[in-house]
């Protein structure tokens, strides 16, 4: 198996010298500054804030899965090509921030179908729920069976070396899944809202456009250095 | 460059003898016919039918961006790694096969906005029009810019084949950017409607999901072989 994170700079795409994959990462981040900013003025500005209290709940939907689940998987997968550490530190921290995403995801389920029941809606009929459940369900078993394939009890290093690359492709489409996921929540809500112009219906918009380029820009970081050595 | 199309059976993933690429080449036909089919019952029996006069307008959108552009272009993707044929002919036929995604976008465009104007509504708003408006002046852009570099006056070798793999990875993009247009399409359209259970929700949120899975198909076929030889 290729060992990527320290040829990085023997990729044939440079910019003025500088891989660009470091630029995209480093554009990668500011999207995770810029994205949980806004997020968090929506939510606390215009919409009452975060509680786990029935009125507040479902703002706490949105939190989890754009933040902790969709953002911070993001830095995850990033995590494992990008970091300039050893092998193991980098597997370990790919590894930790997945499980908040994780955590996170579930919390973020937890919430809407919680929010769903105390104000008496029907779950699952919009294609944001099914998309997102789907979602989830594949990360989990992405997470689980990594754990056990990586991890504890951790397989043969063949076998490792050859799942390795099924592990990438599929997380990479489960990840894309989230964004596609993350969006139709994001214009589900502003049509149930009925927003139109102003403040909130640009902050929900823009927070969907620039959820869009950070997953280009991941899907990118991921796709350089595996596609052209 | 690696020549792609020949050297296929040469990449890792396998199932049972047969590339694991052919399987979703396969598959990713099968997705094409079953969204048309679901589209066009959607659209000639619960939507009034397709054609230019003001209030069956707005069907024309759905059915030019999703059959025209969508899923002809994702053909066209595949289209360039899967067709039996020399490098030529494939590259013909992938040029053929955008250029009838262009001009379906450029024809879903003009129907969503000259409905908007017949029936007085703003355009732009919405975080769909946003990512859609995007993707079809970026996937114009690609075209004009393939079209110069690879075919008319075509560029030296050296710079092709150096260009070649950032018309893969802005062209994937592209593609991505096209299924969250229209996953975000057709949930905005679900709740303008009002839909909740039902025929009609059920097909439209099928037409989601499975174009999700197109998505993903087309992805895989492309990054599989350019990923692991």
């Amino acid at each position: 198996m290729v060992e990527k994170g320290n040829s990085r700079s023997r990729g044939s795409y440079r910019t003025a010298g500088v891989p660009v994959s470091t630029l995209l990462t480093f554009f990668a981040h500011l999207l995770f500054i810029a994205i949980t900013t806004l997020l968090l003025v929506w939510l606390l500005q215009f919409r009452d804030g975060l509680s786990f209290t029935s009125t507040k709940l479902f703002n706490l939907h949105p939190f989890f899965m754009i933040i902790g689940f969709v953002l911070i998987s993001g830095e995850a997968i990033m995590a494992f090509t990008t970091i300039p550490a050893k092998r193991r530190t980098r597997k370990y921290f790919h590894m930790f921030l997945h499980s908040i995403g994780l955590g996170s995801s579930i919390v973020g389920l937890f919430a809407i179908f919680k929010f769903q029941h105390d104000t008496g809606k029907s779950n699952l009929l919009t294609l944001h729920s099914w998309i997102g459940i789907s979602t989830v369900s594949l990360y989990a078993l992405l997470y689980i069976v990594s754990l056990l394939v990586f991890f504890f009890p951790g397989a043969q290093n063949w076998r490792r070396a050859r799942l390795a690359p099924w592990h990438v492709l599929y997380g990479i489409a489960v990840f894309f899944m989230g964004i596609v996921s993350a969006e139709t929540g994001l214009i589900q809500k502003f049509i149930a809202l009925g927003l139109q112009k102003g403040q909130e219906a640009l902050i929900v918009n823009f927070t969907g456009l620039l959820l869009l380029l950070f997953g280009i820009s991941i899907g990118l970081v991921v796709l350089l250095p595996v596609s052209y050595y």
